[in-house]
């Protein structure tokens, strides 16, 4: 099964958006074991949509489009498969009364053109829009199967994980069930964590393994095919179980959970409270924890402390420390922890100092942080990175360190499971 | 003269990575009206890439490669043209130099395959890589023109900008330069900016003039084409008048400016410092400063006050404030910015309160937020956004906003010229 996707769209071709569709749905695709070969971009143009849907039958079986089915006469996918293809374009009655209805919540007034998006392909499976006014569309030819997808992403996502994609094991395979499963690392780069697991990447078959990195994250997939959902789940579960147990210490969460997701629910859950004092990331660690709903309820404040002045007058660093031990140092980001988890009367303090780069800090090079964290009762424990990349992307990675190592630290005195 | 660009690489068919490079090199030939009909996407694979260019040859003048120029033996994009072109491939002696002091400088030890890189298409205008170790290509035939760009976009986008660009007037107009401008614009809206100059868009010739609208900011791109340089800047210097006196309060900078970093010159320029309370951007006002080098000199720092507690006991907003006007209101964001201000001895105070959403505060539905900014002697400004995103979105409006109000500010103070 060879797949192609064709986004139309001339606000693709003027360069105003990148093509997001085609890598979300070309993910999507790898975990089913589709295999995608072509990616097509083509502007409103129905003789040149033409032309890309006829090369693209003599490459692929399933042609999955995004764009063009809104109400705009620019918007002339389905026009244009439906002439192709020879078929009629049909009134679908649940599309047509949620657009009534949604006009009529919005208290707008329904223009004609706004029906034109109710139609669809004659014979097709009509895929939902749950976030959007047009409708998607499945049709199986002989030799094809043509996905209709709008293209805005907030509407294109849902409905291709949520209508389509549990179509298309059927469409493909014997197998009822497709199974995915994804486990989150931190802490361990891509090439160590393959390593560990190379055996287990080398004789995979059902379920399949598949590593992926990004942003400094790395996680695995788990993908099994079986008859039943419980079958599935199990040979999962099996493979998991064997993989934790090499390298579980970096594990900190599954599926669509973040590191910042994964804390609030372990803070949340012991009814812990966290301050922060930040140098280098000026605000970044706190603004990324606050970045996830709910985090009010644990996050009380911080100080951030860009000026050393600053550490000593409004945080109560000592000066003695930093003229002692220099500014980026395990000294001064314990004592900044200690100090804000006093100063805000939280459970956790953390401080976070350190060379975001392009320059050092005196003989330290850029990409020297120094993260302390303060626990309830226990000792200060400090962490020292030593990162490569640029200003901005050294200061994520430290915020993205600390949330790990707070994770890590909570769950190794017993308050959280892997 | 018609463009067709060609991505290869199976990491983007796995749904890895965006196709980003085809939005950049996309917008930047629309700066040069050159017409994009379609992009491609297609993977390591010599016979995929093979059939991509053939018919890219059938619709495009100029096809435009990313990708498949690295070391190792996937990477097949010029020895597949070099096939189909029946050219050679030639060692570029600037370009082994160039790989050799790369790795001399890194103290690594340089591979026998690296050497690979610098075979070029003979015949070809060799593009220089500032930034990687493959240099790019800019070859012509009878028929077409053929670009090779190397894949990753820190690449990639300097040497299309620095190397590529300044080749193409040339290779398509009479004129020997285009020059183009930005006039970046936050505060308004793009429907609203295009009523304002709808007369000077209908009548455009040369400059052309194009809005685009991306992440709460619109720009208004200058484009003119001209014998000389200096011919192209008067040109542009006429059409810039005329939009400043029309729209000119919302202008913030230009081409490569961005908020933070134009906030960033007014302050050094003007050797003033600030500090900023946060509550419902949690340090993402700060840390959005600090992302832009050399704003240390600026930032002294600040406090988060993610609860009302602690903007009483460690910022000393005064109780009654809060109970007589709610913690989301003008009174409690002006305070907010007074007391930082004085705390941390700036002469500048910022303070933001506001519901980021989903919930509301109060009666105060969610979105509502107030942004007070303390300067100098001048007395306390408020300023209330509505904003109807979701949290994420809306806390980074915020910011934008107070970034926005803040030069605005300091502009009317005579701080700074549009």
């Amino acid at each position: 099964m060879k797949a192609e996707i064709i986004a139309v769209g001339s606000e693709l071709l003027l360069g105003q958006i990148s093509n997001t569709n085609a890598r979300f749905i070309s993910s999507q695709l790898a975990e089913l074991g589709i295999d995608v070969y072509y990616h097509t971009v083509v502007g409103d143009n129905p003789n040149r949509l033409l032309d890309s849907i006829k090369i693209a039958e003599e490459r692929a079986d399933l042609i999955i489009f995004s764009g063009g089915l809104g109400p705009t006469k620019d918007d002339l996918t389905k026009e244009t498969i439906a002439k192709h293809l020879n078929k009629n374009l049909v009134l679908d009655d649940h599309a047509i009364m949620y657009i009534e209805d949604f006009f009529k919540r919005s208290g707008r007034m329904m223009t004609e053109n706004n029906k034109k998006q109710a139609l669809v392909l004659e014979g097709c499976t009509v895929l939902e829009n749950k976030h959007g006014m047009a409708p998607g569309m499945l049709l199986s030819t002989e030799n094809h199967a043509y996905m209709l997808l709008p293209g805005p992403p907030k509407e294109l996502e849902p409905m291709f994980q949520f209508e389509a994609k549990p179509l298309l094991p059927k469409l493909l395979y014997k197998e009822n069930v497709i199974m995915s499963h994804v486990i989150r690392f931190y802490g361990i780069g891509e090439a160590e964590l393959e390593t560990q697991v190379q055996d287990l990447l080398d004789n995979q078959t059902n379920p399949t393994l598949a590593p992926l990195a990004s942003d400094g994250e790395v996680t695995l997939r788990l993908t099994a095919k079986a008859d039943t959902e419980e079958e599935a789940w199990k040979s999962i579960e099996i493979l998991q179980a064997e993989i934790l147990n090499r390298v579980g210490k970096y594990v900190y969460g599954y599926n669509n959970e973040s590191l910042a997701s994964k804390l609030r629910d372990i803070l949340i859950d012991n009814e812990l409270t966290i301050s922060a004092a930040e140098s280098m990331t000026a605000g970044l660690f706190q603004s990324e924890l606050a970045a996830v709903p709910g985090m009010g309820v644990a996050l009380v404040g911080g100080v951030i402390t860009y000026t050393e002045e600053v550490k000593i007058n409004q945080l109560g660093v000592k000066k003695e420390t930093i003229d002692e031990h220099s500014v980026v140092s395990s000294q001064v980001a314990e004592e900044m922890a200690i100090r804000v988890k006093e100063k805000f009367n939280t459970t956790i303090g953390v401080g976070i100092t350190g060379a975001a780069g392009p320059d050092g800090h005196g003989d330290q090079p850029a990409g020297t942080v120094w993260i302390g964290i303060a626990y309830g009762d226990v000792a200060p424990i400090s962490y020292k990175l030593n990162l490569s990349g640029m200003r901005n992307t050294n200061r994520l990675r430290t915020v993205k360190f600390a949330i790990h190592y707070l994770i890590r630290l909570l769950r190794e005195e017993g308050l959280s499971k892997i």
